[in-house]
């Protein structure tokens, strides 16, 4: 089967496109690289060393035999966009290309603007070129657990059944986005949702938490293989930020109380969710939604198991509470669910000390590269 | 009070704008005046001959010694949206200045790309815009009732009440609009939310139904206050373009079975719903959403209304069913709430055989500016 990993340079692109073309799919990554320009803009950069995109596949291809296509583009821009689809043929395109970070969004009105711009229309594009000449492409689009911000209620997955002044209907499920970053996703889903309505298409939303952990069995082959690790307050979520601060001394830092839950999963149940939303395809005109997670922490919780996993190894780590730069909940209900990823054969990595102690010797292995001065946040929530 | 009227040349700002500026409110209207521009690129005209704004403004001071001042720019351009916010110190902004038709972002890509660009980035610039200089500002958002589409439930102001496995909350109601227009109109409630929620700003969310009619106390005064009334299929709405058809003659076009119900209001309700909405502000932080409509009819009745009346005034009025180009249910459950408006002591403008009299003797005034090749839909909704 064709597939083409748009974004397919990022963090989890990079791990799915190896992934997938390991497992004897056919693969193309399409991607801008402006993820590489932002971080030369924000003069931040990846704790691990990465080669370029051509390095990379050139690397892929001379260790396993194995062809990745590379279209490097902008998906705003639809010549380019459409002309690639058009020579590649891509019986499901799976879409990362989307500015992913939180804080990123809300720097300033420009990178608000630019993220929802960049990743509405980008998807809007995309929407277009599959009605146009692939419309029964699978498009397995990313989407981000955030959409659904902290009801006091289960959360379900892209829907819930409500029963008001005694009629019964099945809805989608209600958004509370936290940055325009997550306010982008839950415009992008809306907007998939309809052209499957309308056109037909099949498309499954994955809503996916944050993921931690670096090293995949395609990664780890070849040192010019190896994926991003962000540590940074823009690009580096949690868990993984923490067990760099770890490594290298620096307290871990936990935003106000600490009492945010939110989903987690391990980057090879990512590549794994993937695959299983390509194999079972949604139907023409279906708009399936799955949450992509495994497990449920609080940041307090993360914390506490990255300190103990430290000091195992020997390091001496302290957790620090700091103002929290985001409007959020500290403490409140959160219960997602994630049934239909498990039904369709999903055998989680849950987190595990093993994953600790590797992704803190990772860390320990890289600290050179480290800059302290983007450890903690800069961006405000706030109106200051 | 200042208020300023964004989009005040269209069809609602306009009526809007000299309704407030006659109350007493000091006005400023501002407005790219791109919709004249999109009539002169369809080929379509409005069926009452309008004024430029600024012969329109000349004479509304000339008539009433009160002075509108004017800002002629895109809010996507944000300097000129700053300077003109500072230049004129507004207390409310009322936000009309969006693409408001669903079939012109139906069109094609390019349509679709330029309506929700257009309205989402625009709104996200006014809030910045807002924050940075007058965080106190009340925003009066121009929203619709198509946000919503056709539940099987009733249908809330903006919040539903969900009880869910043992727990409540009230959230965001599911939203699930028509097309790209109406999503463009999603995505920007969705960002007006967290703005208010993040940064403190107030406002209100109005989800106005069909709006209908023409005549104002205001614009009434002078051929030269006149207000557009559309009539194409890009740009006319039901019973407007029902009229229209009835004064000359063509058969008035339901699309499918015509059991689509909608919500509908006379456009002295809007001018007066925008005042109150103004005149009682929200609070800071709050996002207020209120339901803007006065009746629901289904589109079989208010063609059967316009048939009546047309009779009635010696017309020769037929009623054809043509093939429904948009993907909606003609069938339906449809019970929307509207009762903050009310509270707020609107007195509504019901349907009448008056206001109908009246529209038809307007659309034959006016009927030898009438281009028959517009008044059949061109746009469909389905992939073809």
């Amino acid at each position: 089967m064709k597939v083409l990993v748009i974004g397919g340079d990022g963090y989890c692109g990079w791990a799915t496109a190896l992934y997938l073309s390991n497992r004897g799919y056919d693969v193309g990554i399409l991607d801008s690289l402006v993820r590489r320009h932002w971080d030369l803009e924000l003069g931040v950069e990846t704790l691990t060393p990465i080669s370029s995109i051509h390095q990379r596949i050139q690397k892929w291809q001379k260790l396993t035999g194995k062809q990745i296509d590379l279209f490097v583009g902008d998906i705003n821009n639809y010549d380019f966009l459409q002309k690639s689809l058009r020579e590649f043929q891509p019986e499901a395109v799976v879409h990362f290309g989307e500015q992913r970070s939180a804080p990123f969004s809300m720097i300033d009105r420009e990178h608000a603007v630019l993220t929802q711009t960049n990743n509405v229309i980008g998807n809007l594009n995309l929407l277009y070129a599959l009605r146009d000449d692939f419309p029964d492409c699978h498009l397995v689009k990313l989407g981000t657990m955030g959409e659904y911000g902290t009801p006091n209620i289960d959360i379900e997955e892209g829907y819930i059944t409500i029963e008001h002044n005694g009629r019964t209907d099945t809805l989608p499920y209600p958004k509370q986005p936290g940055s325009f970053y997550h306010l982008s996703k839950v415009h992008d889903s809306h907007n998939i949702q309809f052209a499957c309505k309308v056109w037909g298409l099949r498309a499954t939303d994955l809503n996916q938490g944050v993921v931690y952990g670096v090293l995949t069995e395609e990664t780890g082959m070849d040192e010019m293989l190896i994926n991003r690790l962000d540590y940074d307050a823009i690009y580096g979520t949690a868990l993984n930020r923490f067990c760099i601060q770890a490594a290298i001394g620096h307290p871990l830092t936990v935003y106000g109380k600490g009492g945010q839950t939110r989903t987690f999963l391990d980057i090879r149940d990512t590549i794994r969710c993937v695959e299983l939303a390509i194999s079972t395809p949604a139907k023409s005109g279906e708009f399936r939604v799955f949450n992509q997670f495994t497990e449920m922490f609080s940041i307090n919780d993360l914390a506490l198991k990255v300190k103990q996993a430290g000091i195992a190894l020997g390091l001496d780590v302290e957790i620090n509470t700091i103002d929290n730069p985001r409007v959020e909940a500290e403490e409140h209900y959160f219960n997602a669910k994630n049934t239909n990823l498990l039904n369709l054969g999903l055998q989680p990595h849950f987190l595990s000390d093993s994953l600790l102690d590797s992704l803190l010797n990772f860390a320990i292995k890289y600290q050179h590269r480290i800059d302290r001065a983007h450890i903690l946040p800069k961006v405000n929530w706030k109106r200051l």
